[in-house]
């Protein structure tokens, strides 16, 4: 049997008995030699691959390392062919960028490097500083965080932003308890606005959360308080943002997903102020890759019920 | 019995029976109503307000905030007055700045900042990526740190980027564990950098630590490894670091201290590429300084042995 490996990424899965790992270059056509293939790993493929994939006659398995699988759902594959996706990949370094736009804002590093460009030391930045004023979140410790889409990658972040001295509360569908931290019901969030700080939004795209943080969120929040996207672009209304950083009733704001994207030169988000702008560079490298394809291979040998498989 | 409480920084201690807590302006001369104090906490005070604190008859203890005391161990004060450091106080807020400092330069954001002024996607950068390739850090995870200097800061800082997936050391000076991460001792440290991505400088100053970061250990390190100094700016070689970052034997670096400080205007080093300088504002914001204030005169009173006693 015969699995095929996008060469988009470094991958050396160990392959349960009786399969064959064949590399396949992840924008281009699959060749006509490898059209036998019962299995097939997506990463970063093309359109053309794509549909090439979904011709495969003998496909018993799709396994994309991307969270999101939206363009391989429509892509065609026959209706009975599962479609496994990558979520839990990328939460690590989604994390990771999380923290990232956090600490850029808190700690004004924008405002260095342009005080560096001028060969000037930022001593309004520097020195003995109060901590976190109403007029500044200058820091994570004491601060107030509500995580907005407490999945995977939510709980990865919470514990980091715990140990930098951060309260951290997710917000999730129902209430409760979640990996050691408190989570708030999505029809209550209205009610922790005001005492919040840092708004993390890991919202998923589509209907439901719509610019779910609008004119009204951004309000609600503290003058100081920052947000950082690394959900889906969608999820925030950028007029009401841009609004928000002008008028100063938001401390700043971190995005690395926009609406749409690539976000075009034309628009006024750009030159927002206290807002930073990263290229969707969160995630785009998945972590884990090898152990997930060798244990969805196992189960699908065996006839087990397949780890992330996607909603059709 | 009275204890001077600087109004450079929110302070409310609870105080021992017996003490009364005046508020002082720790950037004026101590008033002469105020001379009977016994007991001074020292923020950020200003010579003329060191001076006459050393010239306080009644005093028993000199609590500073600040790590670095040099200042007030030779400001004058009679040698049988203890003097206390803010050691531990600025832990959270120096580990929070450091993981600012390290993500910021693995997720690019100086290059996304510039992108972003220009209204630029910046596709190279964003999308789908390798994980740490040789010639790009681009992730903590996987990623080999060093914290050279392994005290209360570098005890915080580790977790936190092991929680992000990096694999951790401390440098100190005698090898073995401590808070759970395997140490090696200084004098192996040449054996350690090829095999060390970031490297996180937490050195104190003196005579010892002197461009312990030089030329040769730069040279060590693989071409794609990043420096944070956090400690003191006498600790790196400047000319060796620019050298590096200009040769591209070095992936990056971020400093939060330099020498002298502030940098003039006119040091080279400002311009050295794929480098971010900080106005040294990873600290200046003690933490937990009331519990602090209040243990030591408990201990003051009690004859017990001072929290941070500082060597004269």
């Amino acid at each position: 049997m015969k699995i095929l490996l996008p060469t988009s990424t470094d991958l050396a899965p160990a392959l349960p008995d009786g399969w064959e790992g064949v590399a396949v270059d992840a924008r281009a056509e699959i060749p006509a030699e490898h059209r036998d293939a019962e299995a097939i790993v997506l990463w970063a493929p093309s359109r053309r691959h794509l549909a090439s994939a979904a011709a495969l006659p003998r496909l018993r398995l799709v396994q994309s390392l991307s969270a999101g699988v939206e363009n391989i759902v429509t892509a065609g594959f026959a209706e009975e062919v599962p479609i496994t996706t990558g979520a839990g990949l990328h939460s690590l370094t989604v994390a990771e960028h999380t923290v990232g736009l956090v600490l850029a804002l808190l700690r004004s590093l924008p405002e260095s490097l342009a005080a560096q460009a001028e060969h000037r030391w930022a001593g309004e930045i520097g020195g003995p500083q109060p901590l976190n004023p109403p007029e500044k979140l200058n820091s994570l410790v004491g601060a107030r965080v509500l995580v907005w889409g407490f999945g995977e990658i939510g709980q990865t972040v919470a514990p980091v932003l715990a140990g930098l001295g951060a309260e951290v509360r997710g917000v999730a569908r129902s209430a409760g308890e979640r990996a050691g931290f408190p989570v708030v019901a999505e029809s209550e969030v209205a009610a922790e606005l005001p005492g919040t700080d840092v708004v993390i939004d890991i919202l998923p795209g589509g209907d439901a959360t719509h610019h779910a943080i609008d004119a009204a969120v951004l309000e609600a929040l503290p003058d100081r308080a920052v947000l950082v996207n690394v959900g889906r672009g969608t999820t925030v209304d950028p007029v009401a943002l841009r609004a928000a950083l002008e008028a100063g009733t938001l401390g700043g704001a971190g995005l690395d997903v926009t609406d749409p994207e690539p976000l075009p030169a034309e628009d006024p988000l750009w030159d927002a102020p206290r807002l930073i702008i990263t290229p969707h560079s969160a995630g785009g490298k998945p972590v884990g890759a090898d152990t997930r394809i060798t244990e969805n291979l196992r189960r699908l040998d065996a006839g087990e019920e397949l780890l992330h498989l996607a909603a059709r």
